[in-house]
């Protein structure tokens, strides 16, 4: 019997080699043919700032230099921006990163976690990555139910909640001072993770008015989406002093890209562009709705960077509409699980993604009524 | 009493929020003064490839799009280079992010690693992260005795054992015969990290000839050294495919810089001006050895980009010397253990940037001996 070397962890020996999502350029490559749209990843195709752009380009001639171990100069932007002081914040490796670190704070072998079935996966990844024990609660009317969630972290003692705001499949959005209301039935011993990557794209009364200091809650905002930074892996979580420097403890305090960290605080200083691109996102929006009407399917409402497209049918249907946009060289992903999987995600794009969008949904509809 | 919301897990309860490393850019705000030469971190100042300079900057143009979760185009380029499969590299986010992800895979509270007294701290740092417990062994003549750390994984029961080679921070080597003769005596269930983060500037009877599914090794490098991409946070690790393919399991799939893979594509792409930086390099490193003896102080000869200088003295007369060079506007550092911190460390620069050092290194040395 050959010898082994590598002993892995009891908790790792039981998971699988898996990803939570398939990447664009992997099904690219699988299927031998790029895409001819992008509108999978609710990536922002507009793009970040041009400012920021210059500043990542010229940050590029100091890459030899590992990047500030604070982020000092963004978190103090950061500060400025949200109100509060940079004690208040860390900044990591988009949301992902992030999320890897609280879970990693807070959640050992066999404790409870709780989020919405078929809420962000990269999360669940990290529950079980880390030996969590999850438990899904449904969506109520395509939104995620905080109470609920809140009543079943009651119930099974969960230390952490996963909630979305606006939420990623659906689009729709939880008003921040149903958030605070909610929060009175949080139990002791549970945080609120409260996930706000899309919030620049939401209505203002979707975002709750919670004192910085407020020890039942944790927030995530990203420069992937409004920004149009995903490929640079630069995110920021804000909450109480203490919880904030907790994830000194187990962060890659040098991890983060020196471009990403330029490009960011770039980016931050440029607020008409980032109200340009929510005016062209929100255009959007109305083209792929016009778009879904036109096809007889319904657009739910978003307050995102994407539309949540109801096929009118069941998850098996959604799915034959997917693949045949898919197979039609559009890039769209859809909910994992039932009843939302009723629906499709488009994400925001340029006209000229949309067109190509308009162009291959009757064909994919036709052929998944057949 | 004030309600408690966060319940870390027991292990994170007992880890101080420290850092592996202060940073320049941290010194130079409690210093109220920029650095003249920042000869401190081991970072490569002649920077990346033309060409990689200018594949970041065309991907700041596409940076709204995640990276490729599969680094798919670097992977195979590494793998022509290495001469191996491209399932025998995973691409992570620098030395650092790999290393923290395979202490997550094998370390568990109490499991037994080994290390040298004196090596890198942000393995460490990992170790601690995950509840393993270190087990040192002193550096013989200056140099991680390879010898003696499988001596004491048996000893011990480890399950890990890190070594570097050339090493960090004192700049010895280890012949790759040695290693493979070394290896033999390794004890089952005991997996050899080979942090090779200088391997280019090192001698050719450095590297190690060993068969890729070899698999009681595992070996890391980066482009944040030779490549001179500390801050585009890319590195990547090889060995065999089941050890490489359990990096799936907790990594950050989208973690990776797209900009960072496209410059290290290039980076990789342009041996000859990585044959350049090499000569460069080693010019430096003569001037600081000629700088040292100057100064009647012994430079120790060096494989990377890096010279350990000894002092002449011990660790306290080193500290006292270093913080005169701080006080100079020199960032430089120095090992961390006796009687290796008899030294300082000095990283290859430019030549201004050596002759910054070589003007505050006699007023520094003479304040250090009153």
């Amino acid at each position: 019997m050959e010898k082994i070397y590598a002993r892995y962890t009891a908790l790792v020996a039981t998971l699988p080699a898996s990803v939570p999502f398939v990447g664009p350029e992997v099904q690219e490559r699988a299927r031998h043919a790029p895409f001819e749209a992008r509108l999978g990843a609710n990536e922002n195709i507009f793009g970040p700032a041009p400012r920021a752009v210059a500043a990542m380009q010229a940050a590029a001639h100091e890459i030899w230099m590992y990047a500030d171990s604070e982020s000092y100069d963004l978190r103090s932007a950061l500060a400025a921006h949200l109100g509060c002081e940079m004690h208040n914040i860390v900044v990591g490796e988009g949301i992902d990163g992030l999320l890897g670190y609280l879970v990693r704070l807070l959640v050992e072998a066999g404790d409870a976690v709780v989020t919405s079935d078929g809420a962000y996966p990269t999360f669940n990844y990290h529950v079980a990555g880390f030996g969590g024990t999850l438990h899904k609660v449904p969506y109520a009317g395509d939104a995620e139910d905080l109470p609920a969630l809140i009543d079943k972290a009651a119930q099974v003692g969960a230390k952490l909640i996963y909630f979305a705001n606006p939420d990623n499949p659906m689009g729709s959005y939880t008003r921040g001072a149903d958030i605070i209301r909610a929060l009175d039935a949080l139990p002791e011993g549970c945080l609120l993770i409260l996930d706000e990557a899309y919030a620049e794209f939401a209505p203002a009364d979707a975002l709750p008015d919670i004192a910085i200091e407020d020890p039942r809650i944790i927030r995530m905002r990203t420069f992937s989406k409004a920004y149009g930074m995903a490929g640079a892996r630069i995110g920021y979580a804000f909450g109480a002093t203490d919880m904030i420097r907790s994830f000194d403890k187990v962060r890659n305090h040098f991890g983060i890209n020196r471009a990403a960290q330029a490009g960011a605080l770039a980016a931050l200083g440029d607020q008409d562009w980032l109200t340009q691109t929510c005016e062209k996102v929100s255009q959007a929006r109305a083209d792929i709705s016009r778009i879904a009407t036109e096809n007889a399917l319904t657009a739910l409402p978003s307050a995102t960077n994407f539309v949540a497209v109801d096929c009118g049918a069941d998850g098996d249907f959604a799915r034959r509409v997917l693949a045949g946009l898919v197979a039609r060289n559009i890039f769209v992903r859809m909910p994992f699980a039932a009843p939302q999987d009723r629906c499709i995600r488009v994400s925001c794009g340029r006209p000229e993604d949309l067109a190509a969008f308009a162009r291959a949904l009757p064909e994919a509809l036709a052929q998944a009524r057949r």
